[in-house]
């Protein structure tokens, strides 16, 4: 049994750890902070969570943290890069959940998220926190960056291409597109409900945030040495409250059995379920799950692939998989409290 | 561990049982049903359940539901009546979440349903299966009739009241709301996407089958001796997937703490949440899991009390009130496989 | 041709006031204000009125509102009582959608909306605009109360009843169900998409500010008279941009032929359609359109009657009423610009 | 002033024909047809219409479509290449919005359509009906194939591009987005609510029957001579009733200012609005009206162009377009019944 804090216990991401690790069996919560809401019982302010959780929230100053031997940020980025380097050396071990230790480089770091960076001797500590790429090193780790949510679904599209070389590195396209709950739990006008219900757009078409830190993780496997990796990602908003769906594009330069390809990629891996050929996936089938589920497609048989990819944002896509990173750290089972079916319908 | 068998498993309740009972340490399910899916994997039918089933569906002719200790009929109105007479004599225990044996009174019930009923001498057997009322006669049934999802938020909310006569039982009021899949999986053009997003509207308002079934349940209460039960209830349908809210409206005859009435009528159920004063609660609260919370109020000091109840309709009000119920009639741990958290955002 | 001016368009009844207004043969729109949007064009803010408004927003302090003849307030409770004054005097006549003007009891009104009134010497000049009742006085008035939303589908519903004096004015039922916009355009957590899809509750349980507002107006219809009128209103967010149903409950005290009662009342009314008998009106029947859809119930020939009245609550319930007023108030066909049809699916 | 019939006047291009076509000066609408519904009033089967229309439904066989100046066929494929033959020689002109007649090359079309086709005669004369390419030719024809909705979309975001020839016409992406009314108004489970709400997918990835219209139609035009377009198109579905979105990726070939070549292209164009450079189209914004709305990206400068366009899948994707067919074919002005504005939100 291991005690755990959680930092920014009210956003989407901060609610969904609560409800995955109320569910293990090694795991004892022992501080949620909020600032706004201190002194406030976790099942007052989250009723979903009502009589599992006797906590109240604590302020962020005085929450026993340094007490925990895991800690996690699911707070706005900024937050963990000030106060992840005292619990470290307090010996608690930290996944993030925020962006603020996803890059290698902190020029390119820098560029995007438009601070200075409060702790870069960090930056060559921390290891990315995709376990299919990652696993072993995030075994050893004491300090995570978890991936962003469509980071991670675009990455598991493309790594069996990318390692293997056999599609156009220079030309890909992602188009994603992911339900309002990415937007955070955020009091802004674009997120209301009567502005994002029965609509559909593009956003941040000029360049997100995700888009350097799938490039730099590509560019760091074996089979992407010597390439440059040209992608264009477009994100989009979908009036539905969790989930992401890839399409990924991709020319291929060589050809091969992709299906088979993705097959043995991921066939020992707990969370990405290649789907029999033809499958369309929905984001429902893994709504409030961990699963990734991936289909391969080359329309017409003509020189273009299709991959899609279907996540739950706040699942693999955020706390899920920073459940997944603890469970490593900690030599855990790696699917533990994370094996809930999804809610369908 | 039991042998478990689910008649019909490929509407919204059969899918809801399988993803509960596949959480249930004490039963194997053996047998799924679909005339119409015959040989389909069900992890191919239903792709959110890969992995976990590995059973095909079978067709009712042959399937092998005699070796069963519980059946569940997941299955329209009209088909528990026929079949569960030959389970019984071979030994099943038989959960119907249909309609076939919801009434007490025959004429009642043909009148409602429209049809001659196929086994009247099992209507005196079956035991309505609303654990709060029933839960000793569940213990000792073989056959249980599940209530409807409706009359389950309704009861729950009239109970506390009508058992104590506190209020007018000839004026009450139920104006009921549910999520779309109250209507089953059914290719209907009424509530195909087009038709039923974005719009809110009654139906059913000249009387809906729960409407005898509340007031039959009710009439025998001992509080409601000698009172006729007079009950007003329209339901409407609620562009969501999942849910009831019932709002209930009754005029107060004898003064009391209601807020404590409820408290002490369910400070023992597993299932039923009394919410604090003032709370208003909302369906995705509980989507997908067993509760049903409750809040009263009694607006501006007058003389009307208004009590909101909310439950999952395919969880409380379905499937999940269907395993509980296998549960009590088992010996099992009542809240076995009912214990998840609900999935909020 | 008249000169407009509205104040306070970027909110939901602001821009859905400039939508009918473009239609209008008899007007030109000349002011727009925004205090956080000077300056900025309207057709850049709001994509969908590109083309047809060159206008740019302009500060409030500086709007050339004092040439209009008609100034429309679409503002927050609390604006219209401060500046109606000037423009009263300076020869415009004012529409306010806000909340200001809409009670005749300073009392109340400064109990429910917690301020002291800025220009109580209106109250008494201010008419309450429900065309349905006040068709006449509303023609000669220069200042115009516009109905709240709620306020106006409940009013329609009870109307015919309480002035024939049918019904237990005592212990009347009024459930509400309204879309997101009745909210407002305010950046705030409850409306976010990810908190109100896929979602129900109940709201202001206790006391909506509409309750006071129907009270009073109904308590001066004639039939009335030397009744209390007691009222339980208990308002719901429906997961849907726009529409509001309310479903009235009246116990029923004189038998008559209430559908012919309802058809023979709203006979000459150009928005008030009272549906053939059995009809159950959906919220899209109206949505986008000034029209009100009425439905008469007698569920089971009890002695309950139940009302069915659907608005779109920005048009009937806000600006197309307003658009409705200022035809009455300019001598203009009261259907002009008022005359779209609802675009369903 | 002419006639018009409607042949199928129960699905959503039908009742959206009506709807438009209710607000044209010079179009009285005397026969709606449909087989199931004959007999019914237009009002009673669609409220939303009531008061407007006084005609019922009459059967296809005894309709009196020979009488028409204009017929529309708002049918399944399939109906208007067997019925179009006889009106045309009767002497009404024929607007198809099926896809009969949307394709040149018979051979194509049975592939696809996987019928004979029934008056193949007919392939030459008929006009597609995209007035951005054709309006010349469909002011004088007689028959016209309005285009699919995708394939309107799409065309309008690549006319520039292919026209004048910038991009690599061998690697085209259309990644393109509808909401559910594409899918017509048919009883079908895949677009129940609870299937699709809070849910996204793609689907018909390995080839949807608007391929073979985009690339037949792209093909012919004068830029694109000598060049093989290679197209991959994936749609997907939106839990959204009406719009698309289309995001185009193509790979820059040859510089321009790209903004600049959509603006001169579409500068007469009464429904293709170029936004300003850095817009993100939302669908709301023309939902219900006939606009197509674009904005042109390169994003981080880098070598593909993203071009967005959205419509409302029912109006400039189908009966908005058909009308403007319509208006081109009996020289009424262009935007007649067309100018309403997007009713948002």
């Amino acid at each position: 049994m291991i005690k755990v804090g959680v930092v920014g216990g009210t956003g989407y991401t901060g609610v969904e750890l609560l409800r995955i690790l109320a569910a293990h069996p090694q795991v004892q919560v022992t501080a949620i902070t909020s600032r706004a809401e201190a002194g406030v019982k976790v099942g007052d302010y989250f009723p979903s969570l009502r009589a599992r959780y006797d906590l109240a929230f604590s302020d962020p100053a005085s929450a026993p943290l340094k007490g925990c031997d895991c800690v996690f940020f699911a707070t706005p980025n900024g937050v963990a890069m000030s106060q992840a380097r005292a619990l470290l050396d307090a010996g608690a071990k930290v996944v993030d959940l925020s962006a603020d230790f996803r890059l290698k480089d902190r020029a390119t770091w820098e560029k995007w998220y438009k601070v200075t960076h409060a702790s870069p001797e960090l930056f060559g500590e921390a290891v990315y926190g995709l376990p299919e790429i990652n696993r072993e090193r995030i075994g050893k780790a004491r300090l995570v960056a978890n991936p962003g949510c469509y980071a991670t679904a675009v990455q598991l599209a493309l790594l069996p291409l990318v390692e293997t070389n056999h599609v156009d590195h220079s030309h890909l396209v992602a188009d994603g597109k992911s339900g309002v709950s990415g937007a955070g739990r955020k009091a802004e006008i674009d997120i209301l409900f009567s502005e994002a219900a029965d609509n559909f757009k593009a956003y941040a078409v000029n360049g997100h945030r995700h888009h350097p830190e799938i490039v730099e993780s590509l560019t760091t496997l074996e089979g992407a040495a010597g390439h440059r990796i040209g992608l264009t990602f477009v994100p989009h908003l979908v009036p539905m409250i969790r989930g992401i769906l890839a399409t990924v594009y991709a020319r291929i330069t060589k050809d091969t059995d992709f299906q088979g390809l993705f097959e043995k990629r991921y066939a020992k891996e707990p969370f990405v379920d290649v789907l029999p050929a033809g499958s369309q996936p929905e984001t429902r089938w893994v709504r409030g799950t961990n699963q990734c589920r991936i289909a391969v497609h080359r329309p017409m048989d003509a020189d273009t692939l299709v991959v899609l990819a279907v996540e739950d944002n706040l699942v693999k896509g955020a706390a899920g998989q920073a459940v997944q990173n603890m469970n490593l750290m900690f030599g855990f089972p790696e699917a533990q409290a994370l094996e809930q079916l999804a809610v369908v319908p």
